[in-house]
This record gives C-alpha cells, sequence and structure tokens, in this order.
C-alpha cells in the first residue's frame, strides 16, 4: 500500500560537503548537504538565503566543495551549527588554495574542488550556486590505481528524514554493467 | 601530499533513482543519478541531451522521481543501458498516477515523486529539469513511526570514480546535534 506524504523531499541520502569561500577576505566553511551535480563539471550547493556564506560567494565567484570523511563528522556537524557571523571557523581547519586565489580548501578534507560561479538560481529562501569545476584534488591515500576510491575518502552521508548521517556501504554492483543481463 | 586531478567530478555517492515521463504519450523510465535538492520542495536531475526522456519532459511539463531498493539494482541499471527509442522500459514496471496526470511512477519503487517543470538549465550537453515536488508517495512498509525511514528504503548510490553501486551504511550520528559537543 502506498501511503500519500504531501509534498516532501526524500532524495536522499546525499553528500555531506563543507562549502567554503572567502567573506570579508576570510576564510569560511559552511556545511551543506543539499547538492548536486548538474552535468560532469558542475555541482550545485543549495544554501538558504540567511547563511553568511552566501555573501561571499557573490561577491568572490567562487567557492570551495570540501568532502569530509565520516571520522569528521563532530567537526562537519559543527560547522552546520554556528555561523561565520560569530565564530572563525576556518581556526578549525588547515586551509589551502589551488589555482583560484578566492576558494579556501579543507587540507583535512580528502577531496577539495575549487569551483566558478557560472550561476545563481533563485529560490524564495534558497540560493542555489551553480559552479563549475576548474581544478580538483585528493589526498593521496584515497587513491586506488590512480582513481579516487570512494570506499578510502569515506563520505558523510545526509538524510533529511530523520536527520541523520550514514556511511557508505556495501558495493552492489558494477554500473553499466549487472543491467546487461536482463538484455536478453 | 594532495594530488592535482583536474577537472574531476568527485560529489558521490548520490541516489540512483528513476525518472518517469511520458513521451509520446507512453510512460517512459530512464536511470539517472547526477541528481540533488535545489530547496526542501525541489529536486533536479541532469539528463543527457541526447536521452529519449528528455523531450517528454518538455513536452509535459512534468516527470516523476522513483527510489528503487537494493534489491532492484539490476532492472535500474538496465533502464540506464537502453533507450525507449527501441524499448518499451514501462514493460518492467508497474505505473501508477498521482494528481498530474502526466508524470507516471512506479509501484515498485518504494519512494515516489510527482513533479512540475519549474525550469531547465541549459548545460553543453545536459539538460538540468528542475522540479517542484507536487507530492509523494511511499510504501507503508518503509515507515517508522510515520516518518520515511532510509535503512528501510535501502536506496542504490551511484559512484561515478569506480562505476559502481553501493547500499547505504551504519548510522554515524543525529545531525544538528553531534556537532554541539564541540561548541563549548
Amino acid at each position: 500500500m502506498k501511503a500519500e506524504l504531501g509534498v516532501k523531499n526524500c532524495l536522499y541520502p546525499l553528500p555531506t560537503v563543507l562549502v567554503g569561500t572567502l567573506v570579508n577576505g576570510k576564510p569560511n566553511y559552511i556545511t551543506i548537504a543539499h547538492v548536486g551535480i548538474m552535468d560532469l563539471e558542475s555541482v550545485s550547493p543549495g544554501m538558504n538565503k540567511r547563511h553568511y556564506t552566501n555573501a561571499g560567494i557573490k561577491a568572490t565567484k567562487t567557492f570551495s566543495i570540501n568532502i569530509p570523511s565520516t571520522k569528521m563528522v563532530k567537526v562537519t556537524d559543527f560547522c552546520g551549527l554556528v555561523s561565520g557571523r560569530t565564530r572563525n571557523k576556518a581556526d578549525l581547519f588547515k586551509t589551502f588554495y589551488g589555482k583560484l586565489e578566492t576558494a579556501p580548501m579543507i587540507e583535512q578534507c580528502s577531496i577539495n574542488m575549487e569551483c566558478e560561479l557560472v550561476k545563481t538560481i533563485d529560490f524564495p529562501n534558497h540560493d542555489v550556486f551553480i559552479g563549475k569545476i576548474i581544478n580538483t584534488f585528493c589526498d593521496e591515500t584515497v587513491l586506488t590505481d590512480d582513481e579516487v576510491d570512494i570506499e578510502k575518502v569515506k563520505p558523510i552521508l545526509f538524510v533529511m528524514n530523520n536527520q541523520s548521517y550514514y556511511g557508505i556501504g556495501e558495493k552492489l554492483a558494477k554500473a553499466w554493467s549487472i543491467g546487461k543481463e536482463l538484455d536478453k
């Protein structure tokens, strides 16, 4: 039996990231899990307009996406609880920069993508920032045969429905492959 | 040590969904994992322009997001391997409709969201369809205390880097909660 839930977003889990930008010239990081991939080179963090970070992204037209691992769950959650208006969250991490000079990245996160702002989509309460990836960094320790290994990245997955974080589970199958068994 | 990977999207895993629409009046379903949440009521599947489905979404201005469970991994992968141009993929499922008459949904998927197309973002090779959720359905069997329970939904998570599907793992912590321990 199907239950009708009304308007309820159930597109979970999504990866929890730390979005970095300069606000008033200083690095700031905020926890965001309403994200997505638009095309192969583009990502889209959706950020409530009340956040301190939004003005920084609009001013610098750059931001970074940093992927924390499960062992960073406490500090990741913390960066979603406190605002850069009242707290210097950059002190929690070691910051580095890539090609862009205004997209601070977090050394402790094993994946870092520096992005240029391509477009902002205006929702009633949210800015969705479409970023084109300019360059990606990763810890060498998360590579397997020169490819990023998600089982080593150990991202933090977010589920709004029960307001919880999860790890990634077991590998189920190869994509563009297991389905061929049905193509008889 | 950080390795530089160039332009590489590493925002994974993302939930694998089956996007439903009518194409030329007939239900069709396609596997998409480049998705995201924009604001609380909006989702954004990013779909290569060569797909058969895109014209249907543009014509009907509606689509559905159906979340298959891990036990559906084979048929889910299959729907990404074959095109609706040559194959009637709707035969693989039982279709139902909600409020919209042009957003076919899959009975076998435990979560179904019917969406109205709000805007299409034009990328060189992709259409990103921003959909506003009009109504959500779920199997009563995936509810725990009237809330959608991701551990019962068992979504299929997609990782492009190693072209693999994963299940969801263990619960790590409560969001907006565990970080409070650092707020001393």
